[in-house]
């Protein structure tokens, strides 16, 4: 009977870690949602040479102390779901395993550490906890109108950047001979047309001579053309879904960790596994 | 008899400082509209060294006088009205006492003055006296979208959020050795990635190295992606309402303030107390 | 029979200066069109140092030629049209005016000269004769479009205005003891707020501390949200219109000079003058 | 029966040279895809001095290789084709062209040399052999959205021209006097209104008197406002397209290139020739 006993224990834990509607659940989940805040600000507080010169020791204790508690989270994740390989390839689960892992990486690599900050997406799973069914609906139809406009996106993100490395050349001859314009190589001549194109404009880079003021006027004009076509798309899709149901079941699947079953679903949609309830 | 006249009083303030479509109401409102536009003017040209030099005497003391006739006025609304408290803690109650509180914190903090300047949101109710209900219908157009999209809006932002603080910390990882960059830690950082995402751009902080302008690259055009997201949730929701009748009745409530009631409705709908007309 | 004559000569000129549809008038608006465009190359050649300093007298002689061309084509204007207060009031009566006014100005006041450029936007109505209907019409669903908006664009400006003067304030007092940011009065935070909530962000100004940039980064994405609300007004507006048909008759009301009157039109439509056709 | 080899033989290179749904056509344009890549890349670290100060020999020998190679294909083409005129005006024949003759002009006028990158344009027509017919009609609801919408993006562009020229010389009137602010000549008032209007903002230019930023601030919200139209104007037009129907042929016309011929066509759409298939 030993093997029930150890399913059993298996079964508790994937209630406390996976789950959000049981007591111990929810109560897991807000002192996750806690540690990772604590230990995002923390490497945060690292990175500001003033503070960091002062409280050095306590931050990198108690990083250690922090990352061992997500290390044992990530083991009992993997030891109480039923598939671990699927867990593990999963969207939460490699972000899982990115929350821990730069840290180990930065005992070789310092600078490594400051990916840790990765794991602040962990809390998209911790946002089941407040039961925000409305929520979730609002996130699903963004998803669903992004999905959607995936093909769309990627054709219109090839085209602008065919013609980004256009423009970067073209730019990049008529200002080589000002290097006080700051053209100084096609890549960079590339890095300033996607900085102008998306109308952010930082100021670095921009041209000086009259010809290339005029064509950079032209890239602009351009660029004002071409904002309102992610817009367009964005919108046409997400009217197709903004009717549509959504499941507001935030139950999760024992063998491979997936959510958003429907209401009343007795298998998981993602790994076909048996769902608990 | 003596609280009948009590009462008649308060009556008669009432319609002088709240309603504005009788004759005394109007006046007043149109008082109160020249009386905060000429304060907010005069804590402007305090604030220019120049003019404030020069000037400073007259621009004290007048500051006196208006902040006292607000103060005054701040009073006589608090005693016409029938549940005080709740005009207190409404949104014009909030408004009109962070409108002379910086006055008084700032006889202790001289910085804290320039914040009477909230006052100019008063003229939000002095939109009233113009009797402009087609304006008024816009308004509530524009509110009524964004109300009903607050949900999504909030789900997109803490998304943003997420987003600026993984960005934020990789640039940090990858410029941190090139201080002439800018990128002088985490949250300088996450900065750094709100005003490359909303493609503000002031180019205090840029990347130098050509792997960050690389990323930063990337950045701009997810966030050329990411602009049209409130655009399509806004643009759908006001398409909603775009239709829909609205009130044009600019009787307040005698008991809590509040206004925008229904035609012939006889109680506040905030508060349940009883309305004049 | 002189009045007859008079009248003659009067409907004579009318046809040439005003109509598009005649041969003669469109021979004169091909001149007028390259005559504007040769002068408003002018005053920008006049502007740039270099170029002054060589062809100083030869700008100067002809701008005086083609000034006193266009006084003479106003006055022509003038005499030939029935009721000339009205042309004189009209739109394209002002920018007519305002297009030599600045001329003479410049005799006295030399840097007024360069308002003459106002007189590009005399090609508005050079555009008829191309006779491109298509083009007028997509005119006018923009136009229509911005008008029927209007009221909702004032109210959503006046809401703009109002928060632009509280942010302003705000970051004043934030960013007042760091001259180096840039933040030195009042009415400059508010000029940085204007150019960070449209996005614009030039980089002169901008926060230095830490609460500073907190606060900068709350109004970006503010800003971001706030961009959504011209777009759904102008998109919504403009869906209305698209379908609807335009008069596509070029045709000029005699009297006061007003454009695009119905096919079959028999009286003008802006001051009930008879139309010639 | 020599002309009819020579027929068979042109059709040969035809199949492989513009068809993508042969064997060999498939294999030829991967090729074509990677030499495009790799020829880009090179001319990119060719332009960084650093790159080029140690490999300019093999670059520049590499180079010769590619656009020999190139220059063969653009005469295979021509060669295979039966209208030779109609492809060399064709939008991809004109591309072919400007891919190799920038390097022919660099041996004259070395700058030249880097304008062969608009060869990157000839991956728009590689696109076909991934055969995503998705992708294919996700680039034509875009193009169609765009095609229908031209007349009204030309009115709108002018109007943007017209404004900005307005503007352009009222900012140098009003900071002439003022050489830090950059208002040097209303050409470069010009630029600076072109890059204020677009929100791009690169703070090389930026108004110093109050009230060039005051003016400055309208300017934006103005286009603030503009901004919104071209945006609902592609809108517009795409939602007319998103369900229509987009023919999935990639055959090519062997008289004159063209491609996206209706399933089951028999004559080309461009030029009438006779399709293959």
């Amino acid at each position: 009977m030993e093997k029930y006993e150890k399913e059993r224990l298996r079964q508790r834990i994937f209630d406390t870690v996976f789950e959000a509607n049981t007591r111990q659940g929810k109560l897991f989940d807000i002192c996750l949602l806690l540690l990772i805040l604590i230990s995002v600000g923390m490497i945060m507080l690292e990175s500001i040479p003033s503070i960091n010169a002062r409280y050095h020791k306590v931050l990198i204790i108690s990083e250690w102390i922090l990352t061992s508690l997500f290390t044992i989270e990530y083991g009992l994740r993997i030891f109480s779901v039923k598939k671990p390989w699927r867990y593990i390839f999963s969207f939460y689960g490699i972000i899982d395993l990115l929350s821990i892992l730069p840290f180990y990486i930065g005992l070789f690599f310092p600078a490594g550490k400051f990916l840790a900050n990765i794991r602040i997406l962990r809390l998209l799973r911790v946002f089941r906890i407040f039961g925000l069914t409305q929520f979730t609906h609002g996130k699903n139809v963004l998803v669903l109108g992004l999905k959607e406009s995936r093909n769309k996106i990627i054709v219109f993100l090839s085209f602008v950047m065919l013609i980004v490395i256009v423009i970067g050349s073209i730019m990049y001859m008529v200002e080589r001979n000002h290097p006080e314009s700051g053209f100084t190589s096609i890549p960079i001549s590339i890095y300033w047309a996607v900085v102008t194109l998306t109308t952010v404009g930082y100021g670095d880079i921009s041209p000086v001579t009259g010809f290339g003021q005029f064509l950079a006027s032209v890239v602009m004009i351009i660029g004002y053309g071409i904002i309102a076509v992610p817009t367009g798309i964005v919108t046409m899709e997400m009217n197709k879904f903004s009717n549509q149901e959504v499941p507001k079941n935030t139950e999760m699947c024992p063998s491979c960790g997936d959510d958003y079953h429907l209401d009343g679903a007795k298998y998981c949609k993602t790994c076909g596994g048996k769902l608990n309830y």
